[in-house]
C-alpha cells in the first residue's frame, strides 16, 4: 500500500483511523496532496470528491448527521477552507461532529505574497470547538554517528541529539494536538479544525508506514444527576399541576419508549414537539403553531406552565418562543449533556446528562401522577384546531399551504425527510407527519446556504429513502449540491417554486413596491429544469392540484436516476392563504 | 423620501453617502431590512440585489476593482456573512476596498438559541482591516419634564439626563466606529466590517431624516521619500549595471508614460511585467515564463540582478519566484504605499509611496544611464523565444495552448479582460496581448471560488466590453454568478472546458490512476449549455480549430444577450503540449 512520504500526513491519517473517522470528503488541491494520497489509497476510508468546498462541507455535515460520528474534510491552502465556514457554523450550533483538515504552506511562506496563502490558523475562531495548528517538523536528519570517535564528532553528536530532541518534541506536540481535536469532535460533538503545513515535494509516496502515533483515549464517565438536584426536581415536579415539555431537534429514538409512555400518561404534562424532534406520541402536541397561534392573552395565561422542561436542539417555532418569553414558567430546566440556551430568559437548571439518562433517573422516582386538567383541556383545543385545519384545506385554492399538505401526505412511511430553510420547515411544522418519517433540518444557523448538500450527504449514508423538500431560493442558492457523483437513485427533491422568497411576504414589510419584489422577495423566473438535465436528474413538474397528485402517485417509486419534482405555486396568493389560516383555525 | 425609522440605520446610510460609497450590493434578509429600505429608497445609491452572498461579495469586489472606491455589502444575520468570507480574503490580499454591513440581532438575543444567530463580531479577524461592532442604542426616551416641579420630578429628570447621556455616548461611539471603518476602507484600500444590531420592528419607515452624523475626515498628507533613503537608492542604482524591475498586479495607467519611457531606455534595466500588471512597452519583458523557463544555472546566474525593484500586487509566475529566491539580488526594494511582501527573502527597503510618486522623485535625480549589455542580451533571448513560440504553435495539435493563442489574438482592442484562476491566468501569461487590453485576475488568494462573479461585477461598471476567460472547474464552481440581473449584453465568457482541473496534470502527481482522475483532476462531463439556457446567455461551442475560428470571428459583435463560448479541449493532450513547450522554446 502506498502512503504519503511526509510523516505528518501519515500521523494525521493514522489517528483518524484509530478514532474511527472513516468518511473523508476531499476537495481537489495540490497542497493537500499528501492527505489525499494517503486517504484514497487506504481501504479503510470511504472517500468522496466534491469540488465546491461550500457544498463539500454541508455534504459532510449531512453524513455526520446520519452516522452520528465525525466526518473529515480535506482541502488545500488558501480560500478553500473559508468556503467551509457556513457549514462549520451550522455544525457548531447543531452539535454535529466535523473535522476540517486544511493543508497549509510552511510557516516561512506565509505572509510573503506566495500564491493561495492566507492566514489559516484559528480562522473559525468564533465557531469552533478546537483549533489545532500543527507545526512542520525538521527534515533531513543527519546520519547517526559512532561512539568511538574524537571530540569533534562528540560535538556533532550533541547537536544531533538536540536536533532529534526538537524533532521528537514537535512530533509529540503535533500528536497531542491531533488527539485533542479529534477527541473534542467525538465527545463534544461539534466542528474542529486541524491546520497542517506541508512542504514540497507533496506527491511522493512510500511503502513504509512509520511508527504508529500514540492515540489518547478519553475516559468517558457516565454522568449522573446530583442527588440534591434530583430531589429538588422531583419535589417541584410532583407539586406542579402544569408542566410543559418542549422538544427541539433530536435524532430519532433518542428516548426509550417506556419514558415516552410515562410522559404521555400524565395529565399534568403537555409535550410540545417540533417536527424536527422525531419524538412521537398521540398524546403529544406536534404542530405547535397550529395550537397556539390563535390564542388570546387569557388563553396564554391558562397555558403558561409552572415548569418548563426542554431538551433537543434549537426551536423553529417563533410563536412558542414569544409565548414563553411573555408568559415565563416559574422554572425552566434544560436537559443536555453539553449546553443549555437561556432561550426564554428564565433558565434555572442545566441538567448535564442526555434526555434518556435524565428520564431513567427521574421518572421512576416520581411518587404520583398529579391530578390535573392541564393536558385534557389542550387536547380538546388540539382536536378543534385539527377539524378546522381540515376544513380550511377544503376551502382554499392551490397554494404553498395546499401543496405541503399533499406532498407530506404522499411521502411513504419509513422515509427520511430533509427539509430546507426557511418557509419549507415552517410549513412542514403545520402538518401531521407519519410517525415513521424521520425529519431533519439545518436549524443551527437556519441558513439557506447548504440544505440540498446536507440532504445529499445524509442520503449517501441512509439505508432508507431520503426525500428533500425545499423552497426555490434555498434550492438555487445551493445548486452546486447537484454536482455530486454519490447521489442515490432513490433520492428525491421536491422543489416548491413560488418565484422568490415567499417568506418575506409573510413578514410585516411593505409588499406593494418594486423595491420589495427586488430586494426582499427577490423575484425570479428560474426553474430547475436545466439543472436537472445538467446533473442527470429525472425532472417533472406540476402547477395545479390534479397534476400534482398524478406526479406524487409515482414519484417515490423505484427509478434509474434520482428525481426532482418542481411544483409552481402562485407567488401572490401563498401569503394570504397562510395568514388567513391562523385566524380561521381559531 | 422614506427612511428607516431606526436611527442607527440612518446613521450608517448617511455616513456611506458622505463618504461617497454609492454602490450597494444587497442580499435578501429580514434583519437587514432597515438598511435595505434606506439604501433602496435613496436616489443617491445604486443598489444591486444578489441572493447568494458568496457571489454578491465577489460581484462587489469586481465593481470595486473597476471603480477603485469602496463598494458596500448588506446582509442579514446568521451564516449570510460567512459566505462573504472568500471574497473578503481576496480583497484583503488584493487591496480592494469593500465594506461589509452585516445586520445582527440585539445583544440579548445572541447565544441563547435564537434563529439565524451566530457570533458575528470580529468574524473576519484574520483578514480584515477593521471590525466595528456597533452598539444598539436605548430606545423609548421618557418625555422631557418641566423645571418648576417638586423633588420627585427632579429625580426623574436626573435619571433622564443620565439616560440621555448614555444614549449620546453610544451614538457618538457608533459614529466614530463607522467613520473609522469607512476611512480605513477608503484610505487603506481593503475590506472592513461593520456589524449592526437591529431590534424589531424592522420595517417601519419615517419621512424624517434625523440629525446628520459627524463625518470624520482623514488628513491625507502626500508622503515623500526620505531624502537620505533617496540618496542611497540613487547611488546604488547609478552604480549597478544589472537592475531588474518586476511588476505585479496593477490598475491600468498607474504610472505616467514618461517614466515608462525612461525605464525602457535604460540598457541596465530589465522590466519583467506580469500580464496583470497592465504595464507596457516594447522594450519590456512580458511572458516571464517564456523567457526564463528553459534557462540553465549559468544563464540564471547571468540574469541575476544587483537590484530588484518591485511594485504592484502578487506575482503569478512561480518560475520567477523560484529564480529570484535561488539567485537573490543584492537588494530588493518594494514600492507600495501600504505594504511590502518579502517574497524573495531579501527585502531591503519598503518605499512607502505609490510607484508613480517614486518614479517622479527618483528618475529625475539619476545622474546617468549606466552602460550595460544587460537588457540587450535578454532582448535577443526574448526574440529567439518568440520565434520558437510561433513555430511551436504551427506544429501542435488542438489543445489548451493553441486555444489560448487563438482566443487572445481574437479579443478586440480596448477590451477589459478578466481571467480566471488558475491555469487560465498561467496560460494567458505565455502570450503577448494587445497593449490596449486591460487584464484583471483575483490573485490575492488565487481562488477559483468567485472569478465569474468578479468579472460580472467589474463588467457592470465598465464602459468598455468585458471578456472573461475561465477554465471549467472555476466556471462551474461559481455557476451562481450567472444568477444576476445586471449582466451587460456585451459581456462575454470564454470557457475552456478540458473536462477537469487540467492544472493537476501539469503538477508532479501520478497521472495514471483512478484516484488521480477522481480526487485531483476531478474529471467530469459537464457543459455550460444548460446554465446558459437557464440564465439567458447565448451559447455556442467549438471543439476544433476551424469551429473555433468561425465562432471567434463573430463572438465579440453586438448582441441582444450576453454570450458564452465553450471550447472543448482534449483532456489528456493539454499537459503534454504545455510541458513540451518549455523545452521546445529553448
Amino acid at each position: 500500500m502506498q502512503h504519503p512520504k511526509i510523516p505528518l500526513a501519515q500521523t494525521v491519517i493514522q489517528l483518524c483511523k484509530v478514532k474511527n473517522i472513516q468518511n473523508i470528503v476531499i476537495s481537489p488541491g495540490s497542497r493537500s496532496a499528501p492527505l489525499t494520497i494517503g486517504f484514497t489509497n487506504h481501504n479503510y476510508f470511504n472517500c468522496y470528491s466534491i469540488v465546491d468546498e461550500r457544498c463539500a462541507a454541508f455534504f459532510a455535515l449531512g453524513m455526520a448527521q446520519k452516522v452520528q460520528q465525525p466526518v473529515a474534510l480535506v482541502c488545500t491552502s488558501g480560500s478553500a477552507l473559508l468556503n467551509y465556514y457556513p457549514a462549520i457554523a451550522e455544525a457548531y450550533y447543531s452539535d454535529i461532529p466535523l473535522v476540517v483538515l486544511s493543508a497549509d504552506r510552511s510557516e516561512y511562506l506565509i505572509g510573503i505574497g506566495d500564491g493561495q496563502t492566507i492566514n489559516q490558523p484559528n480562522v473559525y475562531k468564533n465557531h469552533i470547538l478546537y483549533s489545532a495548528s500543527l507545526r512542520q517538523n525538521l527534515e533531513n536528519i543527519p546520519k547517526n554517528t559512532n561512539d568511538n570517535e574524537p571530540a569533534i564528532i562528540k560535538n556533532i553528536e550533541n547537536k544531533l541529539e538536540r536536533f532529534l530532541g526538537i524533532r521528537q518534541e514537535i512530533k509529540e506536540e503535533n500528536e497531542e494536538e491531533i488527539n485533542m481535536a479529534l477527541n473534542m469532535a467525538i465527545y463534544k460533538k461539534g466542528p474542529v479544525h486541524i491546520n497542517i503545513p506541508f512542504e514540497e515535494p507533496l506527491y511522493e509516496v512510500t511503502e513504509k508506514l512509520y511508527e504508529m502515533p500514540k492515540p489518547v483515549e478519553v475516559e468517558s464517565k457516565l454522568k449522573k444527576m446530583d442527588s440534591v438536584d434530583l430531589e429538588a426536581c422531583l419535589d417541584d415536579w410532583n407539586d406542579a399541576s402544569k408542566k410543559m415539555v418542549l422538544v427541539g431537534v433530536l435524532p430519532p429514538n433518542s428516548v426509550e419508549q417506556k419514558w415516552i409512555e410515562e410522559l404521555a400518561n400524565d395529565n399534568s404534562v403537555i409535550v410540545f414537539t417540533e417536527t424536527t424532534s422525531n419524538f412521537h406520541h398521540k398524546e403529544f402536541f406536534p404542530s405547535i403553531d397550529k395550537v397556539i397561534a390563535p390564542l388570546s392573552n387569557g388563553e396564554f395565561k391558562q397555558l403558561q406552565p409552572d415548569i418548563l422542561l426542554t431538551f433537543g436542539g434549537l426551536i423553529v417555532s417563533k410563536k412558542i418562543k414569544a409565548f414563553l418569553r411573555n408568559y415565563k414558567p416559574k422554572q425552566h430546566w434544560h436537559v443536555d449533556s453539553k449546553k443549555a440556551n437561556d432561550t426564554f430568559f428564565c433558565l434555572e437548571k442545566h441538567i448535564e446528562i442526555t434526555p434518556n439518562q435524565f428520564f431513567s433517573e427521574f421518572l421512576p422516582e416520581l411518587t404520583h401522577v398529579k391530578k390535573s386538567n392541564y393536558k385534557p383541556y389542550w387536547i380538546q383545543v388540539k382536536q378543534h384546531r385539527q377539524e378546522k385545519h381540515l376544513k380550511y384545506l377544503d376551502e382554499i385554492q392551490f397554494s404553498d399551504f395546499k401543496v405541503f399538505n399533499a406532498v407530506l401526505k404522499a411521502i411513504p412511511k419509513n422515509t427520511s425527510l430533509q427539509v430546507g430553510n426557511s418557509s419549507a420547515i415552517r410549513y412542514t411544522q403545520l402538518f401531521n407527519l407519519k410517525k415513521t418519517i424521520d425529519v431533519y433540518c439545518n436549524r443551527g444557523t437556519s441558513g439557506i446556504d447548504g440544505c440540498t448538500s446536507t440532504a445529499i450527504g445524509f442520503a449517501t449514508k441512509n439505508t432508507k429513502q431520503t426525500v428533500f423538500i425545499t423552497g426555490d431560493l434555498s434550492f438555487f442558492y445551493d445548486s452546486n449540491a447537484l454536482w455530486n457523483n454519490y447521489i442515490p437513485k432513490n433520492f428525491r427533491i421536491i422543489l416548491i417554486n413560488n418565484g422568490g422568497g415567499g417568506i418575506f411576504r409573510i413578514l410585516p414589510g411593505n409588499k406593494d413596491s418594486d423595491n420589495f419584489d427586488m430586494y426582499f422577495e427577490t423575484k425570479h423566473n428560474l426553474t430547475a429544469k436545466q439543472l436537472s438535465e445538467m446533473y442527470d436528474f429525472e425532472y417533472s413538474s406540476a402547477e395545479n392540484e390534479s397534476d400534482l397528485q398524478k406526479q406524487l402517485d409515482v414519484f417515490f417509486d423505484k427509478s434509474k436516476r434520482p428525481q426532482l419534482l418542481e411544483i409552481f405555486t402562485p407567488r401572490t396568493v401563498n401569503d394570504e392563504v397562510l395568514l388567513t389560516y391562523f385566524d380561521y383555525i381559531k
